[in-house]
């Protein structure tokens, strides 16, 4: 039995993508811009944001498989089994997802972000600044 | 209220590293290299890692302040107060910490990775392949 903690979401994705099977598997393959609407009681840790940063965006893949340990990667049966941690499938024991973005807009506590892969209704858990911006 | 998930580690480290208040605030600040102790039931998840690899590493920082919503950037009060979103503090609603570390070694359901700043017991909630391998 593993050791647990509660995560607790900051806020949703809107966005046009809603199937993920149809989704491109990183923000790079020609992902979309989406709206994060922050839940109120995280509004103050936005504070400081500005448009044209780049974030780290910590998503809740909540559709994701979280008992699967090994998986074909890339859901290609030709690529041999691998363990999920050597991959970057979405089944995972926690399906948390990394997406590197810019601020495209900020209204009150909506964010406009992008790109970003992940599905309409995606939870977010974390935003974090990007130490490697360019 | 925010609306919750539950966060399983997957495994705990195991480092020189004791005191937060001693710790770089990044790895690449000269931190030490630690063991990672993965628990039992995750250890099929890491079939297919090798030596050499780059990994990132998603911690839950145990011992940040939750409920606090914003920081003195780098804990200087002559930086202005901002909300934790737009920082990498520890302190935030989720305490994820993210590293990228090397793996120099490993044993059985053991691995030695570094550099990380992540202080002894700091569990371990997720590993990924880092996708910019250099």
């Amino acid at each position: 039995m593993a050791d647990e903690y509660a995560l607790r979401v900051i806020g949703y994705i809107h966005s046009e993508l809603r199937d993920p099977a149809a989704a491109p598997k990183q923000g790079t393959e020609g992902a979309p811009d989406a709206w994060l609407d922050l839940a109120p009681y995280a509004v103050p840790a936005a504070r400081g944001l500005r448009v044209g940063q780049r974030l780290i965006v910590i998503s809740w893949l909540h559709r994701a498989d979280r008992d699967l340990l090994e998986v074909h990667p890339r859901d290609d049966a030709r690529n041999p089994l691998t363990g999920v941690f050597a991959t970057r499938s979405a089944d995972r024991p926690n399906p948390l997802g990394l997406h590197r973005v810019t601020i495209r807009e900020i209204d009150g506590g909506r964010l406009r972000i992008g790109p970003i892969e992940a599905v309409d209704g995606t939870p977010i858990v974390d935003l974090k600044i990007d130490l490697d911006q360019p």
